[in-house]
């Protein structure tokens, strides 16, 4: 407890509704900014990769590892799964999830709706919530607009979400995705007025813009949100399986439309490469399994592109996974013990692959938010040469 | 390279045939002994427990956690398995184990006789050698006595273990069991003038004491073994799922007649509270699966016992693991967040559980010594109260 408290953020700056974004710069060419997030939790510097920590831990990192060795400053937890397991009063009676899971710095979570729709066979969405089977021990269980706010408090996330309907690509008929876009926007409406019944200095709560892959119902989306005035807005309903250039072609529809002077959020995205794209469009925060998953599976992301571990080109390759990094893995282990390690399955392959992947990501929103505050933007964007750190397809 | 490099032994530390045994302090009463062992990767401080690296790689545990978490001096590596995958020739090429796993202190490699006889379906065993058909893909290799002696110079193992053959429980008819044993003695003759061929002076040899649970028999191998004037002397061929007593029995057989200024190692034991009865008995090195082993199946030991984690007992515990012990794991998260990563099959579960086992082997082992040399071993085997650190059944 101690340590958690001990680094909450100075009372001198005021947060309002969960938050301070702070706005740095501005690239004049493109939508890129580079921001500070004040947080109860700490300041993040955006634009921002948060590593994903489904179940209340970022898949083969300990909290040091994140802290010291990738200097994360937020990271990213599943209400679904910690509502599931181990519960979110168990959470709460401890103190919150940063204290459960010893994380002193940032957290947001999601709601749990983009999991009910992903993982949950058996679901039903009423004008009430979503009636959904747990993925587990199939128990029944209901998530309503509010009830994800209340168990998001119990979590204690610095940044909550709102219960969304996110849909499965390709879509279905328009007159099906404006249903369900004016559905999460009336969630929403009741999210935020339940939301604002309570203390709402310490934790922010962000709407989500939803309208598949229509233009018109993102932008139809957004402009009712707005009316919340939202501490904080996130494009959600994207990396469903659509074709990259629609997914940017929806951020960039929507990011214009919202304040300037708060954060965005696109949930779910991208590879390594994509990173910028994003940036470019005015978004200041993303997450994605991508790093922590493919580093499981044998895939890692370097500055001089993708590496197959298992590939018998690297049986003795004495070269450090990626030269340009100065991670932990790269600044001590060859290629060909990364490889055996992977196909001896050993637990170590993950934890090695997990703290570069991370890093890579990391340091690719470093180096673009660098290039923000020292006016390169363009430059970086024109020649995707992001140092020599992303990776080329 | 070169932090390996940096490491080595000051010249000024002579070895003979890859090794120094330093005798600190005996106990008067029991054949407890606390010593130095200086190796070409450093000195071990002994009573030793190894941590088992079989592949390459203590399960879920970075160098990094092993040296500066840990402070091991010592690990244990499987030639069977390194031989497999990714090879003894590749790992020489790449300046042996040590640069391979980035690994700059000592290594015991053992000769791969125990787990060709553990693991291997298919196999002979003849004058000649052992044949045996890979666990992996079903290749037929064989391992001579001179063999194992090479692929463990490849390795560049600190110390190296001859071929023995190691029996299953219940043992053969005593017949056979001496036929075994008096192999074991041919083939460590082998291994020792196949290893004296060549420059011995950072990579010692140890025999190995046969002879199932025959006191007569282990009598006679340990005298024929002396012959060899090697050195340091191991003791096989015991948990193999005997009774402790058996264990026990077989060690304070044998460990009285192998020379008082050489290091003596039992392979393959034991649980937390049984460490000090070997050391009771004259034992300087010990190495178990159990501490990494257990720790990935939930059961971690504590100095209040053992603790079954997924138990729902430890649902909303608030405690530390072990309030008695440093560990990154116990100095920072509770047993209900451990049950949680346990039940989630998280991988940092193995990482905090094997962390804090293996603390514990170690912590164990460093108590036991220190009593030695305050003279204070026959008060703490009585009571055997390890401060608060040995488990309780």
């Amino acid at each position: 407890m101690s340590s958690v408290s001990a680094r909450t953020l100075d009372s001198n700056h005021s947060l309002t509704e969960g938050l301070r974004f702070e706005l740095q710069a501005q690239c004049p060419e493109t939508g890129a900014r580079a921001g500070l997030l004040h947080t109860a939790h700490g300041t993040i510097e955006t634009p921002v990769f948060m590593p994903v920590g489904t179940q209340g831990t970022v898949k083969g990192l300990t909290p040091a590892q994140l802290e010291r060795d990738l200097d994360a400053k937020i990271i990213l937890s599943n209400t679904y799964h910690l509502f599931l397991r181990p519960g979110h009063e168990l959470i709460r009676d401890f103190g919150g999830l940063h204290e459960y899971i010893r994380w002193p710095r940032a957290i947001l979570t999601d709601s749990g709706g983009f999991q009910v729709f992903s993982l949950s066979k058996i679901r039903k969405v009423t004008e009430q919530g979503v009636v959904f089977h747990s993925h587990l021990n199939g128990d029944k269980h209901l998530f309503t607009p509010e009830s994800t706010v209340d168990v998001q408090r119990a979590l204690g996330s610095d940044i909550m979400m709102v219960l969304d309907e996110c849909l499965e690509y390709p879509p279905p008929s328009m007159k099906e995705v404006r249903q369900s876009m004016q559905r999460t926007i009336r969630w929403a409406g009741q999210a935020f007025r339940h939301y604002r019944h309570f203390d709402t200095s310490r934790q922010a709560l962000f709407p989500i813009v939803q309208g598949a892959m229509s233009a018109e119902l993102r932008v139809e989306c957004a402009e009712k949100l707005l009316e919340l005035n939202a501490p904080g807005y996130a494009i959600g309903g994207l990396s469903v399986g659509e074709p990259r250039e629609e997914s940017l072609a929806m951020t960039e529809i929507t990011t214009p439309l919202l304040p300037r002077e708060k954060p965005r959020y696109v949930m779910g995205v991208g590879k390594p490469e994509e990173l910028i794209e994003y940036v470019a469009r005015g978004v200041d925060m993303m997450d994605c399994v991508m790093p922590s998953r493919n580093a499981r599976n044998g895939c890692l992301f370097t500055s001089e592109g993708k590496v197959i571990i298992k590939n018998s080109r690297y049986r003795d390759d004495r070269g450090a996974l990626d030269p340009a990094c100065s991670c932990y893995t790269c600044r001590n282990f060859s290629k060909s013990y990364l490889r055996h390690l992977f196909l001896a399955g050993e637990i170590l392959f993950s934890v090695l692959g997990t703290l570069h992947n991370m890093r890579h990501y990391l340091d690719i929103m470093r180096r673009i938010r660098q290039s923000i505050l020292l006016g390169e933007f363009p430059e970086l964007l024109r020649t995707r040469r992001i140092a020599t750190v992303v990776g080329t397809e």
